[in-house]
């Protein structure tokens, strides 16, 4: 196989020894752009042995270009590869999509510093202190909600943002200096949208905030637009498949179609948000949803008067459909960003609130700081108790995406609704230790955390579903349906929401025990994970002593498989 | 060139088309310790044929091992690629390592905040105002000093904790589930550090904040030798060149005795803390300069009795030479992290603060939203200048590292040293914009902007002159000295710190004008961005215009550059 791949590919150029057979076939047929450039035939030559030297890093770079869109110093002198600045917008961005979160996390504190410092318990008797508490309780209820729900929206809109930024990115697979300068000017732009939703909240009645999203979104549509016509009219910073295509202005004009749909939508919100602002915010949520209208729309078409051919070209970008493909590499950094930035939230907070004042430890508590730090203990047990709830799922999440091979907008999706939720983990954990023992409160705290952790699991565990209904494309063929690290990772997925669900019922049967529940359960699940191999191995051999005890094929199936597994290791 | 290699390479295996030429050898003279674990040979010839069909992802997938140290799900079942394990950490890492800024920023925010709302102007005399605010200032420069400095070791401290864990993960380049959760238990502990950190510095002399200081360092550094032990007692998750080689316990017992080191060190300050907490102080600082203090000594035993003559393994790992290689992607990985929280860290702030209370806009502002928000404009002006700075030194330094070809550990320093000014960045151009104009505050913060974008652009200007001294190793062919690609980076680079010292000494000049000045450098950097390409071509005509107008040929070496580069986009 491999030196007929050799001679095959020899009239072309060494580096591409790893292109995929279409792009290949097709570059045979077609000259490539750049070749167009010219240069004599004996540096050719000399240029060549200077490639063949570094050959196994083109080879990386060129292959890896075709998976998620990096290619190391290929082209024009001045391109560059993407893959760093899809790197860095990852990471910005889904900084921003979990910020929001602060104002919330903030709210609770502030309450607590009110009851903790301002309102000195031997001030008023324990009744009255409790009714105090209710009722600051009750009027943060409003600002609460309101709060929770900027953080929702922003969640929503931010990552609709990434996903469009993905999208561009997978038709402009390289870049140069003024695509990475405009890239960061949008960035910018995208960074201050949160603002603009909290002003929404807080002002649902003013068309300021109104105005200032949508004045965002048409810069950011604008400069996208740009970004389009720049990379189109230098070809070569083009994904391969439309650089060798015939109709590039087809793809062009469609591309910009979709990208300025949305600013073209905002203006026309910010025009009636003047005349009648009800109807700009019902236009925002069509901006929001606005690929789930239109595919239900074509959908609706297609049944109403039969199916619409299309060109086969424009199935490739910009389709939407749940399963037009997601570059997997961004959906990981993303979802590493979000982890990384909701695992340190709470020693955020801690390093900036709970260093105690020395003046204040020389008058209350007599110059001890152990005694002052005391006082604190509860938020030092959130923190660890909530970085390693958020490490563990990290951890599921790393092996789940170990085994998938193609992501899909659907798994996006899940993905997302399953982030939405991981960043409001480190405030319920905050919250399960603020109140008193055997208190309403702190059950209610105990049990948000429970359903929190319950979802974030069951959207992961979703992911897993959806990519094993295509289980030949998406997963790897290890883990396919029936094998035992199929099993094995099914045990990961499901131990999370399982726990939850377990520590759920209890605290609601065992109300008075729900602290301890609740912290042994913490204490138990990092070394379930660490014993799960064993315990999944334990749990198959049960189940066949139980329901089959006279078919001994299930032990040899599993062997087979660990076999099959270690042949793997042979090849590779 | 190639057929010749795909034969060499048959015998092997057709995955291993790209591996370097030296490990290929070893591996054909040494059977691979994967290969042990058997199978039968027809089993073999179909799982080739399904490894030849993922055959670009697997090629992509084992060159990445040899330069950073991933590789896609290789050898034993459970094992994986250790790739998206050190995105997340470096996440992690870089998030807590400019987290500390974030106590400086808001010692800051609440003078301001006293100054704008608690004093309010219409009740002093200006005079007995300015004379408060002077008051309230100088109370507030000891707690600053005391943030900064605990900003400065947290970073410190926290790169040098990272080193060492690229350190370790250059020699373990597969991971399982047990390294991954024990990995994530030692971020745990690091995420903790600066908060020891600032407890020390608020409470010097208290053992407490030592005490569990060296405790964290203690715990990281066991868990690290069962990370350790662990992976060298399942070989197939250690460096190929380990792997392979004969005295895989020298290496063992030599890592396992520098990673002890820290961990010694550290119980002894904490025994001595008890009896005389100064020295512990030393012995911590001798901690985190011991591989320089080595260093020395070893440069002057050399000098003192000759060069002693080491075995040539030990120079792979662990050596503490400047000149040891520090992976590439992952000081990019960090230092796109913070870049990413720094560039964030305003609106952070934004979101939080700087969303006007309902009430508040109602009695004060006559329940104009734009009013009450123009307050607060200084602070967008904040954002928007330190987001483009930031972004624009990000954009500088992944120029820089698109031509480095291999980062050393001395690039790695001065690497950390420009980050650390990066950190501060924000804070320093949310001074300029808090103090009265044409005041000598607003003159001082403003200065201290410009010393500090100058000393960030100034490390990486350095981290290019480390590069340009071993240009053969270290950077691409296209930028070794006199190219001129080469003239445009350096342009790139010298960009900022020119700029900064421009600014600084005109403000020295025009010290009324300053704050305009400041704005004018802020608008006009991303332009000369921009257009640095076209400038440095003019620059580059003057100088031949004005220096040697008889001289053509330098002109015809740039264009022979130039040329140079298009066959190089041909071949590729």
């Amino acid at each position: 196989m491999v030196p007929e791949a050799c001679v095959q590919l020899l009239p072309v150029s060494p580096p591409t020894v790893n292109w995929n057979s279409a792009v290949v076939k097709n570059i045979l047929l077609v000259p490539s752009s750049s070749s167009a450039m010219g240069g004599s035939d004996d540096s050719d030559l000399i240029e060549q042995h200077a490639e063949e030297e570094m050959g196994d890093k083109n080879r990386a770079a060129s292959s890896a270009s075709l998976m998620g869109g990096s290619s190391c110093r290929e082209g024009h002198s001045s391109t560059q590869s993407s893959h760093r600045l899809l790197a860095y917008s990852d990471a910005l961005i889904s900084i921003i999509a979990t910020v929001m979160i602060l104002p919330v996390a903030h709210t609770k504190v502030e309450s607590s510093e009110v009851r903790l410092d301002d309102v000195p318990a031997a001030a008023f008797p324990p009744d009255l202190n409790a009714f105090l508490l209710q009722e600051l309780r009750q009027s943060l209820q409003f600002l609460l909600s309101a709060k929770i729900a900027v953080y929702l929206m922003t969640f929503l809109i931010v990552t609709v943002a990434w996903a469009a930024h993905i999208r561009l990115f997978q038709v402009i697979v390289r870049i140069d200096d003024c695509l990475a300068l405009l890239n960061l000017a949008c960035m910018m732009l995208i960074t201050f949208l949160p603002y603009t939703f909290s002003l929404m909240a807080m002002f649902p009645k003013n068309i300021l905030g109104m105005l200032l999203f949508c004045g965002c979104v048409m810069v950011i549509g604008i400069i996208q637009c740009v970004i389009v016509l720049y990379a189109f009219s230098h070809p070569f910073l083009l994904n391969e498949q439309i650089q060798i295509s015939e109709n590039q202005n087809f793809y062009k004009s469609h591309i910009l179609k979709v990208i300025m749909r949305v600013p073209i939508m905002c203006f026309f919100a910010s025009i009636f948000s003047f005349i009648f602002f009800q109807l700009s915010y019902v236009l925002l949520a069509i901006v929001v949803f606005l690929p789930y209208i239109s595919q239900t729309f074509k959908w609706c078409r297609s049944k109403a008067i039969g199916q619409v051919e299309e060109s086969p070209d424009e199935v490739l970008f910009y389709t939407y459909l749940p399963s037009e493909p997601l570059s997997k590499e961004r959906v990981e950094a993303f979802s590493d960003g979000v982890y990384a930035i909701v695992a340190t939230l709470l020693i955020l907070d801690i390093c900036e609130d709970n260093v105690p004042d020395p003046a204040v430890v020389q008058q209350q508590f007599g110059g001890s700081l152990i005694a002052a730090l005391q006082a604190y203990g509860p938020e030092y047990l959130a923190y660890f108790g909530s970085f390693a709830t958020v490490g563990l799922l990290w951890f599921v999440h790393h092996s789940l995406f170990l085994h998938v091979t193609k992501t899909t907008r659907f798994m996006g999706l899940l993905n997302t609704f399953s982030l939405a939720f991981v960043g409001g983990l480190p405030l319920a954990y905050q919250l399960t230790h603020e109140f008193p023992d055997h208190s309403h409160n702190e059950l209610e705290a105990i049990q948000i955390s429970c359903v929190i952790v319950f979802f974030a699991g069951i959207f992961q565990l979703a992911i897993w579903v959806a990519a094993l209904y295509t289980e030949r494309e998406s997963l790897h063929p290890d883990v396919w349906y029936g094998g035992r690290e199929h099993v094995f990772m099914l045990a990961k997925l499901a131990l999370y929401p399982c726990v939850a669900l377990g520590t759920f019922f209890l605290t609601c049967v065992l109300s008075e025990f729900s602290a301890s529940i609740f912290h042994l359960m913490e204490i138990t699940v990092p070394f379930a994970f660490l014993l799960l191999r064993l315990l999944v191995r334990i749990g198959l051999a049960l189940l066949r002593l139980l329901f089959c005890p006279d078919r001994p094929d299930l032990r040899s199936m599993v062997e087979e498989d660990e076999s099959r597994v270690s042949f793997n290791s042979v090849v590779t």
